[in-house]
Parts: structure tokens; C-alpha cells; sequence
């Protein structure tokens, strides 16, 4: 049985311009999870791209938005699980975009818009790798599954219910899981076998009934101040969260995680450039900084409202305010009982009134490096880009990895070859069409590797 | 000399209609300081309607929106001065206003519309005053001075300007200060003869140059988190404002003052309702209640912005947060020294990066009680209303008083027939039909206790 990569690279070669306009197909589709802003038509499109491949597509109903399985047989019987998401972060702020962001307009060498990289360009890359095996070799080498959900973005809440509805779909030998990078200037691939987990929660402090004149600020309270108080009351200045029991569970990073730290690929003066920042906090640096990053639990300020915002002066006393936090969890922490110790933090500290809500929670997760899955996608991305990987033994963002590997132990790694500059949640976010045509050949090759093709 | 006021009563009833039309015609012309829109045309009403009464105009420019000084003669010698101003505050939030803000909807008995009360009322109170005597009398029975300006909602900017290169065209025998309130239900005049100073600034804190993946903020600076714990030491939850050197000057409420508290008009019940909250700060009333209204300089958060703040959940470290806040000043506090005073906190609390801009100071004043024009004022309105007035000695909220009277010791004293609840600075402001004909009334009997009419 024979699978020549080389073949097979240069068919992908051949469809660049193919395989570039099939991700911006999906990029011109809004697919907004926090609005449901064209998700229906992304679905359909999902789905038809599938279909028309020949592989087996289950649309999945869940509370929310549908989550969709794919799936091929190959030569052997190994399964390459591939899990995705169709939905993409907000526009928002809009003004600060160059192009359209559902214009996938290309320039520079880049595809832009909404989504691009975080995730359509995963989705794609393997509904291409599948094209160009079946072109080339009419054939794969290993059973390919897709699991490609609607919510990711706005925290996947109705990934668990998916899971615990459909465990028997969640079988595979492991997952290419969506956020694969490498380094800048065409650099090592960077890969991650392990996420944070999340808390995203909603606070809301309410005074007057509407917004009112501060000359009444000696004696009404202003719910702006009290939200700040209840924040300082949370986490000080030095970083520190003050929760009652938020840091129970949490381990010390430990010797083998702090030894992985040789092989991480966090480049620091990249990510200061890429920020425009001078320094990161507490002027961390080298081992401490990685610690930082991959281990310490976060409790994030997303955004703040009260009040007059828009320019110029207005002497008004809000009658609300209302804040948005994520909370990063590492090995250890439940969302559910940090969201409780949070309630009883507030209600303790004399912000009862304080109105919390739960957006969504997400455990943190870790696959086992030495697992055949992980070892293949190492060896398959050094040989397609003949250098060493970097590995990342915790992302600090986060992923519902959990959801579909830790009941079955099943591994998952994020293989791919993205910039960790492409504007991610952030407007202009973009995709380098050579890094997108690489990743096509990166994942062709954990195919060919997971079948044990030689 | 006869100004018999039957007949000008009568006349002012009979013209209902007329004065009712020519506020609307001011109400549906924005005039907007903070952004400029409208103001040129609305210039352009305020000269035209003084010219066709016969007022002397001059339109003083400034180095911002002019300054128009109006001037008529009468019987005596005395002078009556008018403080209005020609601006408004903003619309904002636009979706919680029932009608148009510029329509100038008549509904329940009522006028609506941004500025209708604070402050075209005033303005236009005292020009059918003036119209009303002409026709009744064909002259008045005092002189009359408008200086109306068009910055008032963002703070006076340039009346400083105005007042230091047109010192000679302030002279008058007091001023009717815009403002005026009445208790609800056509309750007494409530005159007030002071107000707290303002210093209202903005405060910036910057982290990355871009809002970015909040999975960095292990390591990366929030700005939200800076500015709530800069915020945080400016004023803590007992409400004691730590700026050193802050409450420097500020004298405790003397006997007389505290005196006058019996006479106050400040209804603590109806506030609460009006605004939906069921105890003021510290469960505070009475005289301590009245203590802290009148006499406690404050430092309100009239805004905060800060990354996301649309609907649903984006995970998102904010590039920067920005509070607005209104510091309400009482005597013996210098608006510039307290701004130096805040700079110095910030720098002295590890937030020197945080920027911090001056958008307008203002001090505290108060007029003599027993002066012959304050004496007058109440006379009028306790005639026309028939009811015993109620006596603020110190407003809670601001207005450029000191500019006017400080130097040439001229009392002011607000006097008018609007209510407490008439959502000024906030959605839905309107203004009661008869409290406005009853306005153009009092302000009618003020001009002819201050002439000496009999």
C-alpha cells in the first residue's frame, strides 16, 4: 500500500488557489454563535461540503446550535477525530477593521475576516486533506471523523449535553483539536496537548431606577462604585485572587511540567512586540513567566460598562453597571463550585445584592504525551517542516478538550500551522495562505502517520 | 405707576397657547455643546426672539460657543439679571426616550424633550415675561439682563473667558439663576441660593495596543483591573474620598447652617421614589441627610468603558478602560488644586501611567440670604403661589454662579416652578404646562418687587 506524500504535496500545490477560495467560501458566512447571525446557512454549508466528499454527516441536535459528525472510513482502521467549530468571535469593535470582516478579502499574502483562523481555516484544512487524498489516491489512509460544533465561542455550552447524548460518536484514536500555531517566519510547529479550563460570568450592580443627576452622589449609591469594590474585594493589586478556596486543587507546577519548559515554544520578546507592551506583569521573564502563563489560574476583566460613555462630559449617576469576566482554571478547579465560591465571596463581603450570572464553565485538560496519537502528530509535523516542534504541554487559552478526551482518555493535540499573531478575537484577524497550504500538507501527513502508512 | 398684575396674569393665561408653541420652537432645535450640532441655528433663535421683543443683542464670541448678553430697560433703575444657557445635555441612552428628544411631544399636561426644562424654560420664561408686560403695559417695570450661554452642560468652559473680557456687562441687582424647582403636586417654591463646585475629569489607563486573546492575562497588564484598583484608592466602601489634602478647607456645617435645614424644602421620600431605591448611602436622614446632600464634596463615576461590553460573552483582554467622573466641590476647594491633588494621588499609588484630563472646574458659591434681591425673590414667588417658600441654601448640583458673583458680590438665586423629577440629564425630561405658565408668573412678580412696584 502505497501513499507518496510527495504526490500528494504536489496535488495540494496544484489546488492552492482551489483550496484557498473553499475557505474564504466559509469565511463570507457570518456565523455568529452570540447572536445566531447566519449560522443556519453556515451549517448548510458544512454540511453540502461534506456530503459532496462522500463522507457520512449526523446533524446533531442540541439544546443550542447543532453540532455536526463526519465521518470516512480509510485503509486501517485508526481514526483521525478532527474536532472543529463553524461559529466565530464577534466583529465587534467594527470600526477598527480595514476590510469588511466577512469580505475575506485577500491581500498581502493573507486571507482576512472574522473567523479565518479561529476556526474555519481548521475545518478546511482537513476537508482538503481528504480532497487531496481521494484525488490522488482515490482512497485514505485512516478513518477521518469530524466533530465540529456551533458554540465554541461563546464557551460551548451544550458541548457537555452533545457528549453525554451522543458518547458513542466520541470513539477515535485521538483529536487534531482546533488552535494548532508555529512559530513566526515560517518556525517550528508549536504543539499543544493540553488547555485552561473557563468560568465566564456576568456581573451586574443596580441602583436608580435610570440614569439620574450626580447631584445626588452624597447620598445614592453609585452601583459603578460598588461593582469596583466588589472587583478590588476580589483580586488587589498584586494579582492575587481573594476568593475563599479558589486556589484549592491547584497544584504547584511540577518538576516534569517545569523541565517541558525547554521545549516550550512561547516566544516572550514576540509576544511584547506583537502587544506593543514593555514589560509583562511583575516584569516576569524565562521560567516564571512560563509558569505564569501555563499554570496560574487568571480572573480576567473583558469588558466594563456603566454610565455615560460617549464623548465629552455628561454628570449623570449610572443606574447600573455590569461586568464581564472570564476566569482561566487549570488542573484541579470546577467551574461550577469556583461560580458558587464567587457567589459566597460577594454575598460575604456585602455584595449580595450584586447580581452574578453563569455564562459557561469548562474544565481544564491534559492528553498524555507519550500516547501513539500525540508521538504521530510530532513525527508528522517535523517531517513536513524538517524542524524540530515545540510543545506546549498547557495552552493558557481554552478548549472543552475535556468534554470528548477525559471520560474515554482519549489524546488530542492542536497541530497546525498558524500565526500566534492572527488577530484571534481581535478585528483584521488573518490566515497566511502558505501556512494554510502547509497546515493542508502538516495534517495530510498525521493521516498518513496514524494509519501506519510507511 | 400702575403694574397692576390681574391684568398680567390674566394676559399670560390667555397667551397658554402661544408661550407654550414658542417653548417647542426652542426644544425641537438641538443644541448640542459637546459635539456642536445645532448651536449655530440655535444662536440664531435666541438673537432673533430678543431683537423682535426689542432687547438690545450683542453675541460676545468666546474661544468656544458664543456668549449672547441681552439687554432692556424699565420704569426703575434696578436691573434684573437672567442666567440661562442655550445648550443641552446629551440624548443618550436614545432607545429609553418614549419620544423623539427634539419633537417636543405634548402629552399628560407635559412638554418633551431633551433641554425642555435644563434649561429652554428658563430662557423662554422670562422672554414672555418681558412680552407679556409689553403688551399688557408696553414696559416693564425693572431693567433686564440675559447672559446666555452655550457650554453649560459641558461644564462652562470659556465663561471664565467671557467673564474676564466683558467684566462690565455683568452688573446687575441679582440674578434669577437657571434652575429654579418647586415641590411636586404644586407644592412651594424651593430658592436656592448656592451650589457645589465641580471638577469633572477623565482618567485613561492603556495596556496593549490592541484588544487581544484574554488567555494572556496570566501575564499581560488589564487596564480594566489598573484603573478599578486606582479608582479603588481614590475612594474605598465607606465612601471617604483618600486623596490627601482633599478635604483641605472644607469647614464643617455651621450652626446657621444647619439652622436653615428647618426651612429646607429637600423631599428625601420623593426622591427615593423618583429614583426606585429604598434607603440613601449609610441609611442616612434628616439633618444628616440634608449634611451630606448640601455640604460633602463627592467624587462620582459618571462612566466606565472597558473592552467588551456588547451582548453575550467574548473573551478578550481590553486595551484600555476609561472612567468619567463629576467631584462636586464645597467651599474652601480650588477645582485646579484638587486636579493637582488627584495627578499627585495617581503618581504617589504606582498609577503614573495612567492618563488623567481636565474637562472643566467650577468653584462653589452662595449668595447672601438677606440680601434685598434673594428678599425679593421670595416675596414674588410666596405672593404668586401663595404658599411659604422653602430656602436651599446650597444646591447639591453646580452651575457657574461664582464666575458672575464672586468678584462684584452679586446675589443669585434660582427661582422657578420645574420639578425635581423632571428627568433632566436623563431620558423622558419634561416640563409640566402649568408649572411653566406658572413660572412666567413668579419670574414676572420678581420684576416687579425688584422695580418697587406697589
Amino acid at each position: 500500500m502505497e501513499f507518496d506524500e510527495g504526490r500528494l504535496f504536489a496535488y495540494i500545490d496544484e489546488h492552492r488557489d482551489e483550496y484557498v477560495e473553499l475557505l474564504r467560501k466559509y469565511v463570507r458566512q457570518p456565523s455568529l454563535a452570540g447572536t445566531g447571525e447566519g449560522i443556519e446557512d453556515m451549517v448548510r454549508i458544512v454540511i453540502d461540503e461534506f456530503r459532496a466528499r462522500g463522507l457520512d454527516v449526523e446533524v446533531c441536535e442540541t439544546p443550542g446550535n447543532p453540532v455536526i459528525v463526519a465521518t470516512i472510513p480509510g485503509e486501517s482502521d485508526k481514526v483521525f477525530g478532527c474536532y472543529h467549530h463553524y461559529d466565530v468571535q464577534p466583529v465587534d469593535p467594527l470600526n477598527e477593521w480595514v476590510d469588511e470582516p466577512f469580505s475575506a478579502a485577500i491581500h498581502d499574502g493573507r486571507i482576512w475576516g472574522r473567523g479565518v483562523c479561529d476556526d474555519k481555516q481548521g475545518l478546511v484544512t482537513h476537508l482538503c486533506c481528504i480532497d487531496a487524498y481521494q484525488h490522488v489516491f482515490g482512497k485514505l489512509p485512516c478513518g477521518v471523523k469530524f466533530i465540529v460544533e456551533g458554540e465554541e465561542e461563546i464557551g460551548s455550552p451544550n458541548l457537555e449535553w452533545f457528549a453525554t447524548h451522543h458518547a458513542d460518536k466520541l470513539d477515535c484514536d485521538g483529536y487534531n483539536w482546533e488552535g494548532g500555531n508555529r512559530a513566526n517566519d515560517k518556525g517550528p510547529l508549536d504543539i499543544c496537548i493540553g488547555v485552561k479550563g473557563l468560568l465566564y460570568v456576568e456581573m451586574t450592580c443596580r441602583g436608580a431606577k435610570m440614569d439620574s443627576h450626580s447631584c445626588n452622589a452624597a447620598v445614592v449609591e453609585n452601583p459603578a462604585w460598588r461593582l469596583i469594590w466588589a472587583l478590588n474585594s476580589i483580586k488587589g493589586p498584586d494579582g492575587r485572587i481573594l476568593i475563599d478556596g479558589f486556589y484549592d486543587g491547584v497544584q504547584p507546577v511540577s518538576d516534569v511540567d517545569r523541565a517541558a519548559f525547554a521545549q516550550d515554544g512561547f516566544d516572550a520578546e514576540a509576544l511584547k512586540r506583537y502587544l506593543g507592551i514593555d514589560h509583562f506583569i511583575g516584569n516576569a521573564e524565562g521560567d516564571e513567566l512560563l509558569a505564569k502563563l501555563h499554570y496560574e489560574p487568571t480572573f480576567n476583566i473583558c469588558g466594563f460598562y456603566s454610565g455615560y460613555i460617549a464623548e465629552g462630559s455628561k454628570t449623570v449617576l449610572p443606574a447600573y453597571a455590569q461586568v464581564k469576566c472570564d476566569i482561566r482554571l487549570v488542573a484541579g478547579q470546577d467551574p461550577d463550585r469556583i461560580f458558587s465560591l464567587l457567589r459566597k465571596h460577594l454575598d460575604d463581603n456585602g455584595f449580595a445584592d450584586i447580581e452574578l450570572t453563569y455564562d459557561s464553565g469548562c474544565f481544564a485538560f491534559r492528553s498524555d504525551p507519550k500516547s501513539d496519537f500525540v508521538q504521530a502528530c510530532i513525527r508528522a509535523a517535523e517531517r513536513v517542516s524538517g524542524q524540530k516542534v515545540t510543545l506546549n504541554y498547557m495552552n493558557p487559552g481554552t478548549s472543552p478538550m475535556h468534554v470528548f478526551c477525559l471520560d474515554k482518555n482519549i489524546p488530542a493535540a492542536m497541530v497546525g500551522c498558524m500565526s500566534e499573531e492572527a488577530n484571534i478575537h481581535a478585528p483584521n484577524e488573518w490566515v497566511d495562505m502558505d501556512d494554510y497550504i502547509d497546515g493542508i500538507k502538516v495534517c495530510s501527513a498525521i493521516m498518513h502517520e496514524l494509519g501506519g502508512m510507511r
